[in-house]
């Protein structure tokens, strides 16, 4: 069932011996810069470098014994891979993760040292699902989908949950959004413990599909994707969509050149290293994309996961 | 006079509301790659990006009314520049900063955002301390030296203060030296709050003038100080030396390859930006030069400013 704030609220206690409780910072630059109050949630600085340690802890930890015994399984090449990994690690359960084979050799290496176990896979969604059915077949494993799973849209509302308590109260809270874990689970979290807060959501022009959904009012899929915000590619799923559908208050998308002039933006007023997925936000206040004069607007930043040998403002 | 603990205590009242009690953050990943615990107090997050803010501050709002009539003065490049432009600017004072004509545009410009009235000079310490001297002369403003200044120090050592306040018992606490004022101030801080741990301190290979003056004794000179990490490649002053030689447990010196791998390191695993002057302490780890196995290790990461268009690990 969609998670209530009992449901949250019993996620947040399941998890807390596992995560950071990541800090909340202001920069006096970017408040200056955009005339508003600006709180960033550093979910860069949670356990494996990204907020999808909260959904992957929640759902390894709600699993009962004879699940545990087959262990997890997942396809990713980012933050859910090692996130998945690493849950499965603390709880001393198997992890079967499928990468596709171009993956960084930076993912690669950190899904390893949380002792996952490597698939590889052509880099296509077909291959990724067929290669995933075949381990699932084979070991019973149980799937964790990074996103379309009530337990990681649970977990993935803590982060909107602890921003709540930690900051003032926020006129908006502001998410990025690609499969809309981290946005439902927000939406989630506020309609629960803040209702009065806006939530908006910020996604590629590239990767529009949840400002079509949303707008449209029916499923579309993300076709072609052709973003620098890798982690916003994919498609919504028929468990986050609804609650996007329910509780979102604007999808508002932002131009390629703006989210890599935000992500620099951010490095060098914050000193936080984070993602493109997480420049999308600070990218629609840069395009002025929506209305935040002298109003109290929370950030989440998603996470920092890296190449930092291949950073897009430097050629 | 040397800073006793109650100057230290009221100088971290008299900062109090200017400054950022910065985060002590850990990782796993550090932890295991050097079979320690490491705490790092995160500096690089403080007002104008580094430990700086706090002995300008300091050394600010100790001015009686008649020096505060004239303003204050330095010659800088770096982010003491910045430090006191900006505590200048909260007291309604002038601050007068002689910089180098090859600074960097971003250090310029933030000099420029706090409203510091810049005279720029050619690029050597001649020119920077005649520059100076004549602008001391003309404004009668209160030179305000980076380091060789009691108030500064005493405005330094509040952040061993609050690392002691903030971490379990360390039993090293590691600091980056440059002309000391961080690190007498730790030591200081360190003496009266927390007097068994260990202070010690690292500094690059090739402007070792700390290490030198330390095992001999006496004070030598930072010559041709041909380093990457470019807050550290001043000389010690005669008010920082005594505290140091009197203090310190160990000078270590790094490599320039090792301060660039540890720099990288850090941004990796933390998702903090540090900058190549902060580096030399995780240097000393990777390059082997402590004890430090299975201790409870406090590292000061001291700054985050970075040329983002220029990072050493990229060619």
């Amino acid at each position: 069932m969609v998670p209530d704030s009992e449901i949250i609220n019993r996620a947040a206690e399941r998890i807390h011996p596992y995560i950071h409780r990541t800090p909340v910072i202001t920069s006096q630059r970017i408040n200056k810069l955009f005339n508003t109050e600006v709180f960033f949630k550093c979910e860069n600085l949670q356990k494996a470098g990204a907020f999808k340690t909260r959904g992957a802890v929640n759902a390894v930890f709600s699993l009962d014994e004879k699940e545990l015994s087959y262990g997890v399984a997942t396809h990713s090449s980012g933050n859910h891979a090692q996130a998945l990994a690493r849950a499965a690690s603390l709880r001393g359960i198997k992890a079967y993760i499928v990468m596709p084979e171009d993956s960084s050799k930076v993912k690669i290496n950190a899904v390893m040292e949380y002792g996952g176990i490597i698939t590889f896979c052509k880099p296509n969604l077909e291959a990724r699902e067929s290669t995933l059915a075949e381990i699932l077949k084979k070991t019973q494993a149980i799937e964790i989908h990074p996103y379309n799973n009530y337990r990681i849209i649970a977990g993935q509302a803590t982060a909107a949950k602890e921003f709540i308590e930690q900051s003032p109260k926020l006129d908006i809270i502001l998410v990025p959004v690609g499969g809309g874990g981290l946005l439902s689970g927000s939406l989630l979290a506020t309609h629960y413990f803040s209702p009065e807060t806006k939530v908006i959501a910020a996604e590629p022009e590239k990767a529009n599909d949840a400002f079509q959904s949303f707008y449209s009012g029916h499923f579309v899929p993300s076709v072609h994707p052709d973003t620098i915000a890798d982690g916003l590619r994919t498609s919504l799923g028929d468990k986050t969509f609804p609650i996007i559908q329910k509780y979102v208050n604007q999808v508002v998308t932002v131009s390629e050149n703006a989210i890599i002039e935000a992500m620099r933006l951010v490095w060098e007023t914050t000193k936080l290293i984070i993602e493109t997925s997480s420049a999308v936000t600070v990218a629609a206040l840069l395009e002025n994309k929506l209305d935040v004069n002298g109003k109290k607007l929370g950030i989440i930043i998603s996470g920092g996961n890296v190449d930092l040998n291949n950073l897009p403002w430097i050629k």
